[in-house]
């Protein structure tokens, strides 16, 4: 597998850069006969647009999605699906003044570093422009999921800085720009996230999603397990600094006997793996975390090199994004997906369609 | 690559079961002319051994790898290189009571979820005693790191249940069995797990490892990268349920102006980054923190149920390990370098040598 | 590796179907710093395509090449090359009497059996169509190949029908549109398939690439060994049936003394291996030929059934193509480049780049 | 995938030289639950082995095999399953006066070149001894293919040096030391080898193997074209010079109106494809033929070098074996038995259970 793609058999390869031509992806394995129109990515597609709402950075994209192949009279025919967006923004010279300045806390140094290139247009491959693709390719692996399993994956937005949520209710994420399960704290976010971008000033977030649904028996020991999927196509993500499943890093104070899951003939009494049992998913609800570090391109002077070795003074002019962490939420439902959907096609390859159409039951005879 | 493989261009696939014949390896990739000897094994095998201190549960295993392919006259050929250990301690009747009961927090649910097929031979695939062979693997990947690139892979305890250091100094990790860098705690820490195991729970556990000398320019993005590929390896560690790189989730809650790290031309002036920025090695060290839940197999009684569906009470008996993320730190070692040592030759197949052997820097002419 | 991809660490994944919006690639893996430019893929394009003379089909196809990625500035950058090519061409009305009816030798029945889908625009993915896009990707690999260790790869026919050359001469071969090493035997040739487009048959043909310039070292053992993944690369070029290195099928009534290529301090005598020995390239000219069965689209009536499992008899109408095999010789070419610079990157990986700058000389103090 | 690994869903990996202590294979993705034990390996390993008769080399290998992992209670649990087999015929001093010496047609020169280190042990891990594994690892997709699909893989010899069979019988092959299916000849070959081996010289062979009762729709275009997968590992056999599917280099000079199958209600008028079209098994039997080139350690004597550089003359000293093509029937029968039970699993990966179980038929309702 190249390093441009992601997944054993449901395989998505992106290309393209913030401001080249196009940005793409090729979605190969996926069954066919799966009903697929260019309007199903609107929706996501508009969650994670950056221009969604003023709390996010303004640039414009208008992702309009071309499906290049693998769908025929509307079904997929089980060939590779391309899906290909222009770039209608891809104004360089805003990038002007940056030409030659390593801006702390991103990828152009360390781009430089390996290829001994330096394209300075919005990031290059290292932008988060790139997650587009992600998204688009998962709107068929959530169809998909959805579909032939019944699973449904959601995400929403935990902590803000330090703010937390002092309620929850799936209902009121998508009624808000911050995805946020709280519906009471809207106003307090928008002032919270105003007073920052007055600032000039950034902070991180955390994001949970959770996958309904999911069968037991999904995911593969012991380098393909689910979590360690789950954990790599995470952690892939721009700015995520940190990946937990279940209770995460609260486990590490936790006693075992508070930890563990206990199993009754009803099902299990508690749910803080996560729904992963060595590495294989419980049949309980998968539940994981990510954390974001602060958006890097801020207001406030840094200091830098520029290719010369120089010292510089870095300021990120025009509007930016005071939480990258935001619109992260549906770039990580999509990874998630992605990783369901390739480990379901695992599943069947070696043990079959019967542990996750017709879950095991104990006590019952097979 | 399969489910029981790991690593692109050294590729790592392991086999065998906690309570069967034999546990291995095959180490592919290896480049040819590296000196192995099997007693080189013994240093790491040793500090991984659950037989090390009263601390850690009490099996012994003798633990003697033998080599049986890919070395001739003491060095390596460029074939792959297979390595053995017999199971000496094969008694499955340790295991009777618990032929039809699923252990709350264990694999044994899961597996039997996905294969239909129940070996209670002491958690068979999914025990730790797996681990052995990864660190056995990462001997090769540790000395070639060493010897080729300077590079240094040391980890430590940072937090056990709610207890941590309260100094730091690397000379002090290897000389307590709790791998503590601070000496003055280590009384205190003998009386809490002393006082965990009479009590018959568990707590769990935070590991950090670092790696020295890493060069600028390892990684590859967008699926490849670095901190992607740690976050898949860490994460596939028994009982691990997150993954931290750098400042991991305290990220969250700093603000853009403290987290990115500035550049001057004398070098970073901070790490919160870990050394990763957009998947690609920095040039500093690289710091990556796990969380382990606390082991599930304690004497508190839990509730579950038998393969019959009936609900029974389940008690671990005879010895236990009161922190299973205490020996976690080889293995947590182990992942981080055999990830390193094959990004370091995918990045030699891409970028050629020069990246590493010689890094760039800012305002030379190259 | 997802079945649409192609290599290993120089990964080509190609998409699209004969008669749908596009054909395109993405190119994983390429070193950065290669020069490159949209006309530099025109000339291998032009050598491929079916208009080219009045002995190949006559469709049209103006295939232009966009590059949509990873090329900034006229070089590569090292992220992915995605390439994409309009189908101009989509005159679906053309199969309209084919739609309900299987081929006789075309996939046709066998994507039917597969997938239960049936795209009957002009084979839909199975078409030759999709090689173009072979070519499009090696035209990289032969260039980096040339530049980097100044290898050339270069093919021709040696047998069309019954017809063999009566002479070589390289020189020859890209002066007529049979790829035809004996100038000669032009006009007989011209003769040969006129006569056989009249009856509304078609012959088979035979191809032979040549590697000139490969460094001894390449390719890897056991199941990566560089005649492996040449055979998997020529037999997967549509129509083709047989793959032979060096003598081939002649080898089978040789004798070991005749066939074994005796070595003096002035190399090697003959090369009856194609240079490749082991897996693993001697330094010698890599010599590969492949079959290509003749066309299944003829003007000869054929028995079939329909999708309605009824007898029906199959004519293809309109101009066809009379031996497929013709233009297969860049497509050859273009699957052996794609072959040696996945190895050659494979080989800088494990052994550095010694091996292939500076070979190995028997005696030499190294 | 690494280099000694084979295979995509059913994976394959070997390890072990020729004279080191063990040589052994890790089967994983092998579904759980069929029924395993170390006793069925032997039939086909004693087909395979070099001592089966004195018309092959005389080296006597005790093979034995030991499952070390992946069988709990005789049947497979989805785990990785281990084999080894102890190389009890270590005598390294049988190649004392090769050590230095490039034998004509060996894999020593170019392991050599590639690696820089030379291990003359029986040819170390280049020498047929490896396959022993191949076949061993096949036992078990042979027996899941029967078990699950009614898949029956065989071979047989078709020409040995310039003799061809005058009748076949299928019931001859395993009743002759040649696996020749007309017994009436077995006199004459008898007499041809022996005066072969009085000679001091070889001969190459040529094997087909046929594979029955695969069902329509398995193999994976493009790149994973089942034809592909099947030369990629027929050509990994030792002494392979060139693969054929179906009707392969014959097709060159037939007509398109006589190779091409023809299709009935009542099924194919011939099978020309070999059971293969554009990739995709056609339901009717898989043929595959292989070249193998003469024995290149042979009594006459031939020119070399050595290690120095010097010009050497070549004998190969004690009993040699005049066909090494004899035994590759039961090598090349495992690899065409791995390549369709990998296949079977990415089949029902992508297009679930039906295809394969429940053929689709033209004019058949669904």
């Amino acid at each position: 597998m190249s390093s441009n793609s992601f997944g054993k058999l449901l395989t998505v390869t992106t290309f393209g850069e913030s401001h080249g031509p196009a940005i793409g992806c090729v979605v190969d394995g996926c069954p066919p006969g799966l009903a697929l129109a260019p309007e199903e990515f609107r929706a996501d597609l508009e969650r994670r647009a950056t221009g969604r709402s003023r709390f996010t950075s303004q640039r414009h994209e208008a992702d309009e999605v071309e499906i290049l192949s693998g769908v025929y009279q509307g079904r997929t025919t089980g060939t590779p699906i391309a899906l290909v967006i222009r770039n209608t923004d891809q104004r360089s010279k805003d990038y002007g003044d940056l030409l030659d300045t390593f801006r702390p806390g991103h990828a152009d140094y360390t781009y430089w570093q390996k290829y001994g290139i330096r394209d300075p247009r919005g990031g290059g491959r290292s932008s988060a422009r790139e997650t587009t693709m992600r998204v688009a390719a998962a709107v068929i692996a959530k169809k998909w999921l959805a579909e032939r399993h019944g699973v449904r994956v959601r995400g929403h937005l935990v902590q803000i800085g330090d703010l937390v949520p002092r309620a929850f209710d799936w209902d009121a994420v998508e009624t808000n720009p911050f995805f946020w399960p709280d519906a009471a704290m809207v106003e307090e976010l928008e002032a919270y996230v105003n007073a920052l971008r007055k600032s000039g000033d950034s902070v991180g977030a955390r994001v949970t999603v959770v996958a309904d649904g999911v069968p037991a028996g999904w995911g593969e020991p012991i380098y393909g397990k689910l979590d360690g999927e789950l954990a790599a196509a995470l952690m892939s993500i721009n700015a995520v600094k940190g990946v937990e499943i279940g209770d995460g890093f609260a486990a590490v104070a936790q006693r075992g006997s508070a930890h563990r899951d206990e199993i009754t003939p009803q099902g299990f009494l508690s749910n803080h793996a996560g729904g992963i049992l060595g590495g294989i998913s419980t049949g309980q609800a998968l539940v994981a975390s990510i954390a974001l570090k602060p958006t890097s391109s801020i207001l406030v002077p840094g200091r830098s090199v520029n290719l010369a070795g120089e010292p510089v003074e870095v300021v990120t002019k025009g509007r930016h994004d005071p939480c990258v962490g935001i619109r992260a939420t549906p770039i990580a439902e999509a990874m998630v997906a992605l990783v369901l959907m390739d480990q379901a096609l695992r599943h069947r390859a070696q043990c079959g369609d019967v542990g996750a159409v017709e879950p095991r039951v104990p006590g019952r005879v097979e």
